[in-house]
């Protein structure tokens, strides 16, 4: 391969036999040198956690002759930090997380195994981009990704993101003749209603099922929502400096620093 | 009890037996009507993981005769949803989570299990506070914490908190004697540097242990780390939009909107 290559570390936290990555790796073998690290198992609702309590396996497996690819036992975070700092011999140029079965806009990005990989890599100051389709199924059509994939993917290679930013990229599962574009977006404000399906097991102890209903309560156009509702490909910049910073003027006020 | 006490759930990451979570109840009995809803073992580094694949136990158990429990086998994001859609009758006034036993200070908020219990609350509209101490032992000394504790509690029941807003408490390992107080701050820009320990099993096959090392890239006097470096404790308003308004300016001139 030429040396001139983008290095692309690819990951998801669907696993690494899931439909959703193998298209994205499909795209990336395009674009530059791709490697793969990616969880051996499906890892939804992982959030950005880490294994700090019990060992990592990261075996090399043989999926495409064309790129090489290691199953981690970890949590897509794991897969980022053991990518990053065992397996390649250089900082990647960008890593991209996904395609992920099922959305990842508005309040679900604080749940997303998707994108706290790519957000585990924004730490370390590599660009990333988390891709998620709007389509739970295993069997989801994924082709109409391909050409706004390459769109981002190159731009950011290009441009680079702006510091402690990394990308939310979704996309409506609608025909590509429905897609009207990308769209610069912010996170809309919605949460989970859970409603918990109480069961028994046969031997009589209760056990739940975590069910719940999406509530968006932002009626905002700038929205990631919105976006998707109009057959837009939502993009939200995602930081990871947490400060409510308009907070902190509203305590000022407050006797805290008593 | 009176019904004009508050109702205050408390949760953790550490585990319901862990002497973090057994302090801030015995703080909180003096306060209001004590929820306990807390994993049954450890989850420290789970960050915002819930259990979708899986379903979840929740038993009463009985370890104060003055406070209702519960053990959950799920995350701490986990216990706050049964917490509120399930076992308790109302919602609650606060929802206060720990005491870590460790830190949750700068970029640790992104893995820490407290922190997404907080977090969770917050997106339901739950005033909501995350504690931890500066110490991973098991026997760590809370005693200095009783003080500024209450009045975190006590203040944020009588003012609420700002909305999509919770509060990250740390506090520094050290006697109560030389605790300078209460800090307001911002999280401070830091990441860990991995260092994989890598092993083979007595079967040949290779494995990791994940090690790192805190850099703090700050070196701001109005950021948590440098507030704990100075004996104060760290109080940090965190929010759950992370969308980076800032960038988004930056990317109206990228070409995105094709």
């Amino acid at each position: 391969m030429s040396e001139k290559k983008p290095l692309i570390l690819v990951t998801n936290d669907d696993g690494i036999t899931a439909p959703g990555i193998r298209h994205l790796i499909s795209i990336m073998k395009e674009i530059g040198e791709v490697i793969v690290v990616a969880p051996d198992r499906p890892q939804s609702g992982m959030g950005h956690a880490i294994t700090v309590n019990d060992n990592l396996y990261c075996d090399e497996v043989h999926l495409d002759d064309q790129v090489r690819e290691y199953s981690c036992s970890g949590t897509p975070a794991d897969c980022v930090k053991i990518a990053t700092q065992e397996i390649m011999k250089r900082k990647p140029d960008i890593c991209v997380s996904g395609i992920n079965h099922g959305s990842n806009s508005s309040i679900n990005v604080i749940y997303s195994g998707t994108m706290s990989a790519a957000v585990e890599a924004g730490t370390s100051d590599i660009p990333a981009v988390g891709f998620s389709l709007l389509d739970y199924s295993m069997n989801a059509d994924f082709s109409h990704t391909t050409e706004f994939i390459k769109y981002i993917v190159n731009m950011v290679l290009d441009n680079g993101l702006p510091r402690a930013t990394v990308l939310n990229v979704n996309f409506p599962a609608v025909e590509k003749e429905k897609i009207k574009g990308l769209r610069l977006c912010r996170q809309a404000k919605a949460n989970w209603v859970e409603n918990f399906d109480k069961r028994q097991t046969p031997h009589g102890r209760d056990y739940y099922w975590l069910t719940g209903e999406f509530v968006n309560q932002d009626g905002g156009k700038d929205t990631d929502e919105w976006a998707l509702e109009n057959n837009y490909i939502s993009v939200v910049p995602v930081q990871f400096d947490l400060t409510a910073y308009h907070a902190l003027k509203e305590f000022k006020n407050w006797n805290f620093e008593h």
